[in-house]
């Protein structure tokens, strides 16, 4: 990889507005773990047990009740960084500080209530990523959900708090709500218009789900059949939808989402590196296993974003 | 064009009230470009991508997916200034800083939900403005929806900070939401008003769209009729638009709307400047088209302005 | 008018707990004009731009579209004040500064859109007012809509802010929303709580509409019955109306209405003065007629108002 | 009355966290007026001017019109503070400073408009109170409203920062809402339960109604009986009331309710101060009354307290 | 206990991110009382008052009316901590000054008025906490709520205040609300969500009620069966409990619910110490018995922690 520096600073261009700081702290993400320097990344989250609750999450592999585990896993895997709510991440900052970048995840939505149109508490702040000493703030937005406005409004402001206190930004972006099916949440119309938005509110990396074929939204539907966009396989989807992060000048990735099978998750990571993706992030398929299985995993799939 | 100092120095003594900042930000957009101290001005606008998602938006003319295509295809064709959203200003400020007026949109909306009553969502901030260089900052009401009262709110604290800041102040009037009918959004009295109300607002530069001749109010229907208000061409009711804010002593621009061909954005043209518009913002019906077609289309435009 | 300065003295007195800079600015709305020094007010009044349209405004009387006309208008009939939005004050308060006392509107409400319990956007600042050389803030509050608090919140906050800040405070006190019949709205015990509630607001001087003598609630009906307060002439209202208001130590005034012809304005002036008002605030039935027409008509009510 | 210092040491020392500030004002309220020094304190209330309008509040004795009025009364009748909204207060506050403690309610409501679940509209501030020279802020909460915690944040806040600058703190706790029926506001469980709220709150005097014999909660009622608590008499449930803020170390006082004869004024009196009740809040029974039968019948309720 | 700071030194370590002050204050709740230095607490909770009412609270044992009562039972009874709402603490914090740590309740429910999704009211603050020297703030947040959101933002703002300032934080996390069944309230999987919930807002100290063998939700149902998650015994329940709140790394106390007798609340705690359980809040069970009755049950308590 004797061109690494150069493809950093080549995507560190691409954030013109971004004070020094900033700028630094998105090279930390991009510049640490076992893809380093290629451009590519492969972030740890575990947010699912303030998410799902702590018996969905971790009793699969008990030892991942510790908020220790997964700072560990992170290193130990060679991830760029792990990304976590408050409570796991103030429970080993101090312990783990200077192993790994770290984003702090900003809002949260538990499934003890559920409405039709999602929209996460806040529970962390700026400040309290400076003082654990974050990488960069994480914020999830659910474009179609009716109190969508309440939540880019929130991003808003946090990611001007954010980028003038040298921090990176990551939004989790995922349509959901009322102004969409159930289906349409991962359409390729919409995920493409989820990057998009994601894009326009000033992130600087991105996560999007793996898009279906399905197209949802019959303004876009004839736009994709008139400009004949390629939908077919997973790799084309996802070079639309780097196309729709401002023609590929922002960093994307793409979420794991339910535990499967090893080779199902090696499958989708060959179709988002094929198609130009910046990476994945990768929650219960890595937590949910044994220790060494996880990492064996991720390598695996750290190796075909390396190649790629 | 040996009277454009005086034009200019005209239109900035309607402005008394504000500081020598924000007149020095009202002359950038005034006198760069092609129509550069006549008094006209034609505005590109990207806003699509997120009120209408990337597809839709910029397939037709892949390039467009670049936040670096508009700014260039706004400095190529000689505009007064580009107008974006948050990330899509970001993305280009630094690279094009000093080559063209830019003016921030700082509400916005998607297309994943929609309701009866729209409200944008606030995605910027005076001081991302000021970061950025920008000029102006824009802002989108919608009179008409039953919240107009936030966003007239929201824009009012936000003019106020603006202009203490130096920054000109730019809003799209647009009436929308249950209070009128779909035709009504274009009728001419409610697009008279909808200038009024911006004017009122405190607005220097007020957008509008053309108007019909359609009449949505019977109190105002019958002003219309008692007083013989001339509404038949669409240079009368520009005329009227323009006399509606304050008598001509503010700035009209009108917008282009859905993409058409060359020879229907002309006669639209013709008619806004033969009723004393000040200018045109077209957005859909310039960066959809291939640049070197865009960037006829735009001068063509120019010279009507120009020979008005 | 020998006493002149003796009858403002006394007035002001009723004020004691204001700081000298809102005395100051009520001494300049008292003698100012062609009324300066009796006690009484006439006012030019030009929100109807913003609340009606600017056809249903201006159109009647053409030049009126211009902002600075209201301004000469009142200067030229020798009005106390002249009272108007953000934009229309904007767009004169240079070229006319020191010709005239001015109250900046803080709130308003447009007709594109219209509820059953009205509550005004606002549309301005104490900031605003000062830097436009204002001498108060005006504020409507609309007792019986369900809003209600949320307009005595704002003006409570806003009228603070404008004493600390040495300015003078206006209330427009107009009932109107589901907790009173449409006749009710100018009902006597309507228009008397009306004065009250602005009054215990904080308010300087105080504007409500000329009563009628309706009286909409029963609870009220079984008072005025069995005091017998004489409420048959309009000069007993009004008289039982500035009653109401700290028994006469406050400055109340009384709106014109509708635009109707010169006879019905003096009239109604006649019983105003006869009751002891204050004076009157006069909008469509000035600027509606040809200036010079206006001008006589207020010259007219204000002899009556200097006579009384 | 050689003991009175003592007594009102022994009360100040019931609030051991505050200031000396706030210490000193609770001291005036209960060393001024002809029951200066005994721990009991009869307070002049008016807000019927905003609760009830004008009318139906001065009408039967017009001289209360005038806001002075109601100072000299006050003042004349040896009351320990006179209690008012912001615009009473201004109207006189200057004139009569020095002469008399007052309370500024910093909440009120109309009658104009009235829902199910009553929430006041802030109407003054802390800093009002400060530069009004207040002794105390008077705030009203209804318990059993649905915008119960609205006002309870209010007071929270208001509390924290009148403490904060030495003001007292006076809380009307009056139940009403959907909460609980007609019959139940008064109902001596729930009025226990209003005092009780009132002193968690921070309240240092505490304001209710006089209970009646009702129980409105079921499980309240299941103690009562058990507990044999005796609420046969007013003066039995007066004592529960103030056991019931903090076993007696709270100032409990009793509102006076609707205008009676005087006889049954005096009869209630009576039983209040058996029930070791700290004395009376008398609005509508003082001011409506003749200003010599209105002292005459004051003096006789403070002789009751300091003859308790 | 020759390892008594041993292990409070352990517990601290878990809480690397706080700083000193926090730090401290968690040492001194884990240090104060007849638990001091075994790493379990009994925390005296009185905020029925506010809650139940008075005479539902305090008539059962009439002493208890009187805020200094708790003070004394807390000392006397060698408690870690005494838990209240702004009222109660204030009422005792200068005479009790320096002789246990207190908690500050800021948020408060009362029964008169109650909905299906509850919501407390914030009825203190944290300079109230430090004015009143406080160990920590408390505060209640209702999961399964619709209102949750809400709770969860105003706890992390308060959180974070706290931690500045170094408190300790504590959290009562009680699922209810329309979310949820009744039966829910106390499922295992529900209270172990609810710890998890707590921890991962940064809670110091979690409080959560004795979980039944219920589980409420089908998701966590199939993950409790397919991983043999032994929920059968109280012991068994409460070990899971710990382990959700960050694998043992959390202080969790479980509350004592209602009053019951003696034999079923020992009962209670023998299964709470044998799953590991941190220690209890007893209120009711303790102030509701005659004081001495109260320090020999908590003293039972006591010894079972400490013997566990």
């Amino acid at each position: 990889m004797a061109d690494s520096g150069k493809r950093v600073r080549e995507i560190l261009s691409w954030y013109g507005s971004d004070n020094p700081g900033t700028l630094n702290n998105l090279a930390r993400l991009l510049n640490h773990g076992r893809l380093g320097g290629t451009g590519k990344l492969v972030i740890l989250p575990v947010d699912q047990g303030f998410e799902h609750g702590p018996a969905r999450s971790f009793a699969p592999n008990p030892p991942a009740y510790d908020p220790r585990y997964h700072f560990e896993l992170a290193i130990d895997a060679g991830c760029n960084a792990y990304a976590a709510p408050l409570g796991f991440l103030e429970a080993g900052a101090a312990e783990f500080a200077g192993r790994i970048p770290t984003i702090l995840k900003l809002n949260n939505s538990d499934s003890l209530y559920s409405g039709s149109d999602p929209c996460p508490a806040i529970t962390g702040s700026v400040r309290d990523a400076l003082r654990l000493g974050c990488a960069a703030i994480g914020f999830t937005i659910y474009p179609a959900s009716s109190a969508r406005n309440e939540m880019y409004a929130q991003i808003r402001e946090l990611a001007e708090e954010a980028k003038a206190h040298g921090l990176a930004v990551v939004v989790w972006s995922y349509p959901r709500g009322s102004g969409i099916s159930k289906q349409g949440e991962t359409a390729i119309d919409v995920c493409a218009y989820a990057a998009q938005i994601a894009a326009q509110l000033g992130a600087h990396l991105i996560k999007v789900k793996p898009p279906t074929a399905h197209i949802e939204q019959d303004a876009a539907r004839k736009v994709y059949e008139k400009q004949q966009i390629p939908v077919g396989t997973l790799a084309e989807r996802v070079r639309h939808v780097v196309q729709s992060a401002f023609g590929g000048r922002r960093i994307v990735i793409f979420s794991g989402g339910e535990a499967k099978d090893k080779e199902g998750v090696i499958a989708e990571i060959r179709g988002i590196a094929e198609g130009g993706g910046f990476g994945s992030i990768i929650g219960r398929n890595s937590f949910q296993r044994r220790k060494s299985e996880a990492i064996e995993l991720l390598h695996d799939v750290m190796d075909i974003y390396a190649n790629a």
